[in-house]
């Protein structure tokens, strides 16, 4: 019976000092088309090529490489990840940004307006868009299993702390819950530069 | 606007609750060149050119400007900052180094032991250096006086917080202490875009 109770105290105290943890990865620049815009870019009704899924269930890249076109730089061959949405989107780092020459905020995916236009050209013409550039916000897509384990509601905004060299604390995280996430922490590349990013890398939720 | 505003409030915040703050600047990249290599660069006895202060009392960008080539890119006409160091050394972000595609290490300025070399070219010649390509890591100059208030002693590691959209805790910072500083902290521009870098931002020294 004491066991018992010792068991029980031991297991509370793992569960209270047991912090959420998350595996981050680091999204390169890519972008999202709709489907209006690739019957634009590829051709009226031509599909996208799936070639590797990524950690998020039914999100992949394509075959598929659209010129992106700034007024001060473009990149020549940007990588589509499908399948289709609402609307084209141009997820960037601050560094590319500069490169293109647009001033794009932080946002998260899907929240367009007020962002600035470039212009996409594919195989089969071009788009002039007028809004659709962003750099992502920081944020970790989680399965609500974990995350009631844990008393983390959906949109909660939470710390994440990572080690090593350039050990840091990302603050201003925000969680988003759906059965159909898998549990990753997304960052870009200028973040994961400074935080001295390696594939695997785990960081502790601070709730 | 806003975010100016909360970094003043924090500021203060932080004043009445006295934790050092500290002003951040991010360095670009940029090289400082030993007088011999100077010599082969620019031409025997051939003195920098300082065109403007900075933050660190004696140190100065020059109007000279050298080409930086490694095994994968190169940078057509890097900074040079003066005056002459005892070694030549090649400060980058993690993203520059990917472009020279260099594998540098992060380092404190001066700690030049197995970090890769790169050629230099100057409008008098070349110098293919063995060493000297490194990533500064995030240090703090602090003036002794403001150190000693806070009970801050050189070499000591403390975390540093920043607020805003990108708001983070850099960890793992280094303070240096000499008379001969300004307090302010580097960080570099991958630091910079990864926290929302704004010219004049404050953050909260945590110790």
């Amino acid at each position: 019976m004491i066991d018992e109770l010792i068991d029980r105290v031991y297991a509370d105290v793992a569960f209270r000092l047991s912090r959420p943890v998350v595996e981050l990865e680091a999204s390169g620049r890519h972008l999202h088309l709709s489907r209006a815009d690739a019957d634009q870019l590829l051709g009226p009704g031509v599909p996208l090529t799936p070639v590797h899924d990524l950690s998020q269930p039914g999100q992949y890249t394509c075959a598929e490489r659209i010129r992106v076109i700034g007024p001060k730089g473009e990149f020549p061959s940007l990588v589509v990840v499908g399948p289709e949405r609402a609307q084209s989107q141009i997820e960037l780092s601050l560094t590319d940004a500069k490169v293109l020459g647009v001033t794009a905020p932080v946002r998260l995916s899907g929240d367009l307006a007020k962002t600035p236009g470039v212009t996409l050209v594919g195989p089969a013409g071009r788009v002039d868009l007028t809004s659709g550039v962003m750099i992502a916000q920081r944020h970790i897509h989680m399965d609500p299993a974990y995350a009631s384990l844990h008393g983390i509601r959906d949109r909660q905004v939470v710390s994440v702390r990572v080690w090593g060299d350039r050990g840091m604390t990302f603050h201003n995280v925000i969680v988003r819950l759906s059965p159909d996430f898998a549990t990753y922490m997304h960052i870009d590349y200028d973040e994961a530069n400074a935080c001295g990013f390696r594939a695997g890398m785990l960081g502790t939720v601070i709730i």
